[in-house]
């Protein structure tokens, strides 16, 4: 018996990680369609109630200020355009109940003859598990434009040594 | 041993998720290299076989007719200039046998110095479990050009309330 | 007991060919965040020692020259402008202690006035579970650019017959 309790003890230790990875992975796609449909509720829930996204500037804090971030003139005009924020397959990292995920973030706004990237960021998350599953506590994003600053978020990504 | 039989049960629940959004993501990283390859088998091998494609104007009804869509004139000259459909990380929400997928797609395609974004949609994907596995029942792709329609479509992704 | 040990063993052989397209999974996301932080190093450790790149020309080959491609004069000139090189979700295929990937890559470059698309290309990566795990072998990548070429290396997905 033994023996099969502790191949169960690895399973759902395995398995809990994978799910873990899983929800990230899910929240940070999720983001893309919070604000590009104007959602500033489901916005604001990705984050954690004292989250924070930093963008340039000075950062919002708090959930609620986030899902404000929809109605930022810059913001509105995107999707009066066409707008499309993708977010690329990030690195990911769990720590018991807290996280990191590093990657690649890009704008789309439409033209009227296509689509130009008005944006292309590197992003550091910082994720922690909530009784209502993983929420962002911080969201460092900045444009790759050649500043060392963004190359040092994307950098993260080896923080922990990267992939095993 | 009952213990270990709801683990087990657990585990095989868990599991059997992870399998089934595996599967949903690999079907749909499949379509862009189908279609990029000029592929009518491959592209329609990844919709049931009543499934449909809507991407504005008639849609395309039956496996056999999204295949040949590739055939498509405008399909065509993409190809001829270098062309990669890119389908970005989805979210996905599986219950039982049916699934769906709401997430970004992006055609890129060559203009001889460099690769002109031709279109950025939002895609809704319906899917369901076969004997042979996940296909698609039914996908609506509407390019993000400011229309409500498209931010409509992105939507969807919060109709069972998003990542838990 | 019998039904105990198949199930634990079923379950283990799932659970590990999810970590499996996992690990391989970030091992290709870590790919971006190397060169574009001109990490010679983090690059290099994402092949097997006696791994290649081939991505036309001559191939590089061995970690150590694939890590040093971050010197390459067109390369420094990118990460000066500001650069994303940024893998889709890729299609693959893990088979005992090998494993294949296609799919997709793009290069983003800075304009100064938002980010052009310099190389959107098909990749098929070669992969070889190590002592230190997943390590590219080999990783061939083509710009889709018209070329029947780059279309072939896109066509490697459907080798095995694609998703199931």
């Amino acid at each position: 018996m033994s023996d099969i309790e502790s191949r169960l003890a690895g399973l759902e230790r395995e398995v809990g990680r994978l799910r873990d990875e899983r929800d990230i992975m899910q929240l940070i796609a999720s983001y893309g369609p919070a604000v590009d449909t104007l959602s500033a509720d489901e916005t604001a829930a990705l984050w954690a109630a004292d989250g924070v996204y930093d963008f340039g500037g000075e950062p919002l804090s708090g959930a609620a200020a986030v899902g404000r971030l929809v109605d930022l003139p810059g913001h509105r005009d995107y999707v009066a355009r066409g707008c499309a924020h993708v977010m690329a397959l990030p690195v990911v990292d769990v720590d018991g109940d807290t996280a990191t995920a590093t990657g690649y973030s890009r704008v789309y706004a439409g033209t009227g003859d296509g689509w130009k990237v008005e944006r292309v960021s590197a992003n550091h998350w910082q994720l922690v598990r909530t009784p209502e599953g993983w929420r962002v506590r911080h969201r460092v994003n900045r444009p790759l434009d050649g500043s060392p600053g963004a190359r040092g978020v994307l950098g993260r990504a080896f923080e922990r040594g990267g992939p095993t």
